[in-house]
C-alpha cells in the first residue's frame, strides 16, 4: 500500500515546505509516501477562475485514473476526528488496495464535477491556503499512523 | 485594540516559528499583535498530566486577569468559518474593548475549570499539536483581517 499526495503547483512558502519534509520523513517510517505536484502553466493563471479550475480538473483526471481510492481535501466535505481518520485509514490498509491518493486542489478549490465524483474530506470549517493545508495534511496523516501503531505522539 | 496570543512553552519547531513570524508581520499591518509565552519549569513536565495542566492553569490565570475578552483554542469549542470569525472579530473591534486574548494551551490542553470559565473556539475536529496550532491561528487571524479589509487573500 502506497499513499500519494497529489497537489497543484509547487509549494512556495519555505516554512510549509520544511514542515512537509519533516512529517513526510516521519511518515515514511510507516508507509511509502509520495508527493506528486502538477505544475499549471502560468498563462492559465491569467484566465478566469472557472477556466483555471477546469484546466486543473483535466490535469488531475489524467493522474486520478491510476489510483484505487481517492479523497479530495475540500471544505464542503465530511469532517473527521483524528481517531476517526486513523480508523478509516486502518480499514483501507486492511482492504488490500494498492494505493490511496489524497488530493489538494488549486487556489480556488475543485470543480463541482470533481467534487461529485470523489469522496470529500474536510480539515476545518476554516479556509486555509492550499499551501498551508499541505502541512496540516502531512501532520494529520503522520498522527493517524502513530494512533494506528499505538505510539505516543497523539494525546488523549 | 490589541490582540494577544498567550501560549505555553516556546515554539520548538523551526518551520512553525518561521510561519508564525511571517503571519505576525503581515498581521501587524492591521492590528497591534503580541505573543506571550509562558515557560513551564521542566521539573513540572515529570509530573502527572493533571498536575501539569493545573500548573499551567495557575500561570494562565495570572495573565488572563488582565484581558477584556478571552478565547481558548480548544477542540471541544465551537467551530467557525473564516467569514464567521471575521464577523466576530469585527464586532469585538467595534465594541471599544481594549484587548483581546487568544490562548493556546499546553500539550494536554486546558483544565475543565478553564474550559468552563472562558469562551472556546475550535479550529478543527482534528487534533493538531499545540505547536502547529500556533501557525494555523496566525494564518486564520491574518485571513480574518484581510476579509474585514476586503483584501484579496481570502478566496470565495
Amino acid at each position: 500500500m502506497k499513499i500519494i499526495l497529489l497537489q497543484i503547483d509547487k509549494t512556495d512558502q519555505n516554512f510549509v515546505e520544511q514542515g512537509v519534509q519533516e512529517f513526510s520523513k516521519r511518515l515514511s517510517r510507516y508507509v511509502p509516501f509520495e508527493t506528486i505536484t502538477i505544475a499549471i502553466n502560468k498563462t492559465i493563471r491569467n484566465k478566469t477562475i472557472e477556466e483555471q479550475k477546469l484546466e486543473e480538473e483535466k490535469q488531475l483526471n489524467s493522474h486520478l485514473a491510476k489510483y484505487d481510492t481517492i479523497f479530495l481535501l475540500d471544505e464542503t466535505g465530511k469532517e473527521f476526528s483524528s481517531l476517526q481518520l486513523a480508523t478509516q485509514l486502518q480499514n483501507i490498509l486492511n482492504s488490500g488496495k494498492k494505493n490511496l491518493c489524497f488530493v489538494i486542489g488549486g487556489p480556488y478549490g475543485f470543480t463541482d464535477a470533481l467534487r461529485k465524483k470523489h469522496a470529500l474530506i474536510s480539515f476545518s470549517m476554516f479556509t486555509f491556503s492550499h499551501q498551508l493545508i499541505r502541512l496540516l495534511f502531512c501532520e494529520q496523516l503522520y498522527r493517524a499512523f502513530t494512533i494506528i501503531k499505538g505510539e505516543k505522539y497523539h494525546h488523549q
